[in-house]
């Protein structure tokens, strides 16, 4: 398994700290330098052994980088790739972990985009939590988790492969799509869901909130993801995202009339429709 | 603490197979008596050692009961409540487990309505699980958990202070309600959190299912609930679940206006309000 020597995480919360945490852990860099915007998320990235040293200026800290994680919010993720693409050595691959890809793959993409013999290929690491920080950063947060990642016809095959192993290193199974596939898919299984549980955290009146249990609690638990990163990602992905959208709230519809019409037949078929899927769905990954 | 001498469970599921459990193990019960249609659930329920003994017999196995606990499905319980009345010793108490309570307790409410002397309060424990069947059973189900009881002018105080007893003898926190509120509450945060998650899961089309992670499969969880069951919640609860719906509708289309609008200070307000009360209600519940 291939040992880097330096590698810089832009942006060192819950991911991008857990990152960290692996590589050191499982002895696969020597140095993980964390850069971020405050000292105090900085102090405690390093305290929980995400990074080993850190600094708030992107140019010093991906100077010596054979690696860069891109680990900030999908709306500057693009911003934060090219600044570190201007200050890093010749020959430095850079990934990201976006939850879009489209729009962020595009910018990056091509010879031109990036300053000589640095390139860059898109990540989507299907991991996380509703929590935020350095402090939220655990060990094996990638273990079995699927990563997808992006290459374009620009992508040379040697970095593809180097970005695939850097994921496999950290337990990943590593997905190849392309970032219109993926925004497409992400659309109905990950954003989508954010909206239906917000909703429904939203539309539950606050003198309810004695009566619920388990479910409401699972059901809205992604909602406590902080909303400006969602804001991000919804709007980064809006068209696909009014797609899903639109699947949902004409099953939704469905539902509603076969509880209007008292359809006792067709209420069962559409729950038991639901059924086979979520618990299909739950063996196949295991949980 | 009371010790009963012998308490009855129709329908020896999930919630029945932990009451009996609990009942056993507490030392809370001398006989528990487990009532059910097949066999081989009467005889998984005696192995995990959820009952003392079994029958199929319904007259029989409530015979000697001081209190009935049923918890058949929703659409059931009123006859299974009344066939025990009817069999039962004159002083037996009798309650139900049932997801809603409107229904129920009119039927069988009011002085005439059972056997001379034989009571009925009516209960719904908020807790259980996507799971059926015995085999799920698990001991300190209701430990913490929230029970529901609904008494109503013709139920004798001390009836209710016993059912109450009971339930908190199962390490419950019971809260007094009157059915009509009960059943408008659980609309909203249990039956609509139902059609929340079998929507999202019926609507994610199957070639996405290997992109999904933790938070679609925490969103669609309860959607792996039995259907048979849960259409007869739906359908008891009918006009409370339509106006709860209409609400989460309408949540949902500011959503949308606020993602087709490109609106980010609306969407994040949005999401915000959601954040807010997800993350509450966890920490209230702690956890």
């Amino acid at each position: 398994m291939k040992r880097w020597d330096t590698v810089a995480i832009v942006g060192v919360g819950l991911i991008g700290g857990s990152i960290g945490l692996d590589l050191l852990r499982r002895g696969l860099a020597k140095h993980v330098v964390g850069i971020g915007r405050r000292q105090a998320t900085l102090r405690t990235a390093k305290r929980v052994g995400a990074v080993s040293s850190t600094t708030l200026q992107l140019d010093r800290g991906v100077a010596e980088a054979d690696l860069v994680v891109v680990c900030t919010p999908v709306g500057r993720i693009a911003a934060d790739v090219r600044a570190a693409a201007a200050a890093c050595p010749s020959g430095a691959l850079i990934t990201d972990a976006g939850s879009t890809k489209e729009a962020i793959v595009a910018e990056l993409d091509g010879a031109a985009s990036l300053a000589d013999g640095v390139r860059f290929v898109g990540s989507h690491p299907l991991a996380g939590s509703e929590k935020n920080g350095p402090a939220a950063a655990m060990p094996d947060l990638f273990q079995d988790r699927t990563v997808v990642v992006t290459p374009t016809s620009h992508t040379r095959k040697a970095d593809e492969q180097a970005i695939t192993a850097f994921w496999r290193s950290l337990g990943a199974k590593v997905v190849r799509m392309t970032p219109v596939d993926h925004d497409r898919a992400l659309a109905a299984t990950s954003h989508l869901p954010h909206l239906v549980a917000a909703a429904l955290a939203a539309a539950t009146d606050k003198k309810n909130l004695a009566l619920i249990a388990r479910g409401w609690l699972d059901t809205t638990r992604i909602a406590g993801g902080d909303p400006a990163l969602w804001e991000q990602i919804l709007a980064a992905n809006r068209a696909n995202v009014l797609t899903a959208l639109g699947r949902y709230e004409k099953v939704l519809a469905s539902f509603r009339r076969a509880i209007e019409a008292g359809d006792e037949a067709q209420l069962i078929r559409l729950l038991a429709e639901a059924q086979t899927i979520a618990r299909r769905s739950r063996d196949a990954l295991g949980s």
